[in-house]
């Protein structure tokens, strides 16, 4: 870690408390909860959110992995706010399977990667 | 981050996924398992995994936090590796209260990290 990233008073939490958390866009609209984040094994980054989402009229539940950098805790709302809207999401790469059950793939990271503008963490 | 520490095929894991797994010494002794992850708020980045163990006769269910870099995954063993005797582990610091309710300072987090000898990743 760098000096730029070190810890201060009440800067950890635990992965348990991330997870259940709800998650807005700047609209305030609830797009849903944390349900797992995803963090590299070697190094302990968390790499994804995954947002389960179930609001969208006959689309049943999905998963959504979020860039962990697209989420801003906001301590007002005791939520995650994300700037995407929903039309957005719905358009998303998401997990149609149970999360636990996903094959998380290089080619698949950089997809989600690359709809979120984001550089990418994949080799 | 670097180019050192991007994600390949299978580097992902859910937090989930970590928490419970046991965790085993270089003898093979079993310390115990992993209750919980910190994690660095706006990074990200996982500084601690929570152990918890209860093996030391007469003292009761303890939890202690061990610095991320101290843990490997041993796919044969199925379970995380520390370099830490139990005789180290019993004198280590700990937390007595449950983990979710336990406040985690600055100074609180520069002596566990001196005490396994790591960088601080403390201001």
């Amino acid at each position: 870690m760098t000096d730029e990233t070190k810890l201060t008073d009440g800067s950890l939490i635990g992965a348990g408390k991330v997870t259940g958390t709800d998650v807005y866009n700047l609209e305030g609209d609830k797009l849903g909860a944390v349900e797992e984040i995803m963090l590299d094994k070697a190094t302990g980054q968390v790499a994804y959110a995954v947002l389960s989402f179930s609001g969208f009229m006959g689309m049943g539940h999905k998963h959504y992995p979020l860039p962990w950098s697209q989420l801003r805790y906001d301590t007002r709302k005791g939520g995650y706010v994300v700037n995407i809207d929903k039309e957005r999401l719905k358009g998303a790469p998401s997990i149609d399977t149970d999360t636990r059950d996903f094959t998380w793939t290089s080619d698949y990271g950089r997809c989600v990667d690359k709809y979120y503008g984001v550089p990418s963490v994949w080799m």
